[in-house]
């Protein structure tokens, strides 16, 4: 049976290895604001909003700082908590982080040189504003910003089994999309139905195996975001409501959300049979994919594989059509570090997972990039995204 | 004819009002770093990743900072535009914030006490990384981080405009979610159906009016958020994949974007006849939020909105069971400032837009919150959402 989510046990490692970080560094509290983050290491999901949302680490206890309408839904989701702090609402009559001062200090009784931070404070999404941790506690905290990010890029065998099955369901979706494509249709309405299908296969075969997260509203989407025709010489063109025309290259997008882990699956089709040089930039395209899936693997560094794919965009003299370098790392969210770039001072490591996307554009005729996602692993790579890449396949008729 | 979008006018008239506060601060040169904020102030859609995008309003000029990926699309979105300053990549061999220093200081030939920012540098979004812009410069940035969010809380008529056909479509949206909820039903399947069924209408009845954003997969969209149930006691439940059984208290949303701008409308609703407690809290619910639309107007204390919500709660001896304020000021975000809340100190001032949305919990048995967006106009207000709010409407048969 695939793994379609994770366990406490899992969450439970994640904040031993944190809870080993702090103790190396003389550190007994650790407040985490990122709510990926939170949900990496607990497994809660929330609505952020402008209520502060805090998880509080403190000598092996797992606390939480959150309002009145979160408190049992705490308690519902993470077996494992401790105790839940709470405060009524924000703004309110007293604002929320004087009553988290009040916890941290007469209840945990945190100290100076051993408290540690993800930010300053809150972060002011939403309309929220207020003082920083010390502001209301008169007291210095670590900031480490990086922490839990730094942990991320290094994904666990559980985390790169989800990956596998959220690309198994972003090309289910995506051969919904290929289906439905057709000339005169809208893109809007094709990627709303193919992502209707592929979610709704998705939820029927995985049944009770199945935990939404509550992050995506489609479990799995394949999509169209306007890059048709010669608008896709856009890399990031955004969803108009186009129609599709005979003669359009496209560019597609699919996904599937497997408890918060996303994968990266792109292709490049065309409205009818290519012409000569849709064909040429098309090639160009999957020959600099090929050499830079060639290229990676673990020990090489992330700016040579993006100069493999460079040096194949040069050795078909279109390298002034490239706009981005070759990919990135990905898992809960849709870009992170580190980057296939040439400025990139990492190296590859087994357990990380990278887009692999190098594309061309040329204006007035459009975009070519197909998008795989790979996992790093002992001795070499593994591509999760099986979908086919040849030109052949990629032409609606 | 409706209004479904804002001309480069509207956009011009923004920035003059930001030219105008600049000036009367003796200030040359702003920069803008947040997305919502630069399409507010400029029309320009994009997908905000790990690649710094940067308005630089200077002497009245409209310039921007973008990744090559952006360059031409900025062009394409904003007619007004003076210069595209541009980076190849992120992060490169030469980081983005050391190219953006040359271009403020070879070329803008910005000035110290003459130049503002709204962050001290580029958010770490998406696994950025980068230095402050006072550390690539050498300058002192005057820090302006509320100045548009500030602007954004009064809507101007033609933004109004915008709030009530979102509402619209949210409402029709809603009509098929209510329609499409059947016992054994699961949430997801009716949240896609009613949400593909309400953006096809709406794409096919606006047509050519319509000006999708990009920043929203569903043009409208009718939803459960796992409020069904004994778990739609969580106000901030999220998707679970649940069925609809008999006696079900179920708490919905519904939305639509409207060139960024959305309402919020969300109905308490019952899997069959309502039982006696279920009847009472309904009615509790309602009372709440006639008694805080009854409140709200031209220059009264948001505090006095959530104050008539609670008297009333009171009244009927459930305040026990509240767990959040009444509202929320919102438009381009979910949630914005102020705050329907008794520890606001703000007033409510036409062309101010909330949402009215006093609950209450009951463990075991759910949650009752209607929510309604309502327009603070010059003689009272105007409830842009029109939906049916008594119980008689809202039952599942």
């Amino acid at each position: 049976m695939a793994r379609t989510y994770l366990t406490p046990e899992i969450h439970r490692k994640r904040i031993e290895r944190v809870q080993n970080l702090l103790n190396d560094d003389g550190l007994e509290t650790f407040l985490v604001f990122n709510s990926k983050n939170i949900f990496y290491l607990t497994g809660l999901s929330f609505i952020p909003t402008e209520r502060p949302i805090i998880l509080i680490l403190h000598k092996g206890e797992v606390n939480f700082f959150v309002p009145s309408l979160e408190i049992d839904h705490v308690e519902h989701q993470v077996p494992f908590v401790s105790q839940v702090f709470s405060y009524f609402e924000y703004p309110d009559v007293k604002h929320p982080m004087y009553h988290l001062a009040e916890n941290l200090m007469k209840e945990l009784k945190i100290q100076s040189n051993k408290v540690a931070s993800e930010a300053a404070g809150a972060s002011g999404y939403w309309g929220y504003k207020g003082p920083s941790l010390e502001d209301v506690t008169g007291l210095k905290f670590k900031q480490l910003p990086d922490m839990i990010m730094d942990m991320r890029v290094i994904k666990e065998p559980e985390e790169i089994e989800l990956m596998r099955e959220s690309s198994k369901w972003a090309a289910r979706a995506h051969k919904y999309l290929q289906n439905f494509t057709e000339l005169g249709a809208n893109e809007i309405d094709v990627t709303i139905r193919a992502s209707t299908q592929g979610s709704h296969d998705m939820v029927q075969e995985l049944g009770d195996t199945y935990r939404p997260t509550g992050f995506s509203m489609f479990p799995a989407i394949a999509l169209y975001r306007g890059q048709i025709g010669p608008n896709s010489y856009f890399p990031h063109a955004l969803s108009r409501g186009l129609m599709f025309k005979k003669g359009d290259t496209l560019v597609t997008g699919a996904s599937s959300d497997v408890y918060g882990i996303h994968a990266e699956l792109e292709r490049t089709m065309f409205m009818g049979e290519p012409s000569a040089r849709q064909t040429e930039l098309f090639e160009a395209m999957l020959a600099a994919q090929d050499a830079a899936l060639g290229a990676a693997g673990p020990g090489v560094r992330c700016a040579d594989v993006d100069k493999a794919a460079r040096d194949a965009f040069n050795a078909k003299n279109v390298f002034h059509l490239v706009r981005h370098h070759t990919g990135h790392a990905l898992g809960m969210e849709g870009h992170e570090r580190p980057f296939l770039d040439i400025g990139s001072e990492d190296v590859l490591q087994p357990g990380m997972i990278f887009s692999c996307e190098p594309g061309i554009y040329e204006q007035g005729l459009g975009g070519f990039r197909h998008s795989d996602t790979f996992v790093v692993t002992e001795d070499g790579i593994e591509i999760t995204t099986k979908y086919p890449r040849e030109i052949s396949e990629l032409i609606i008729e």
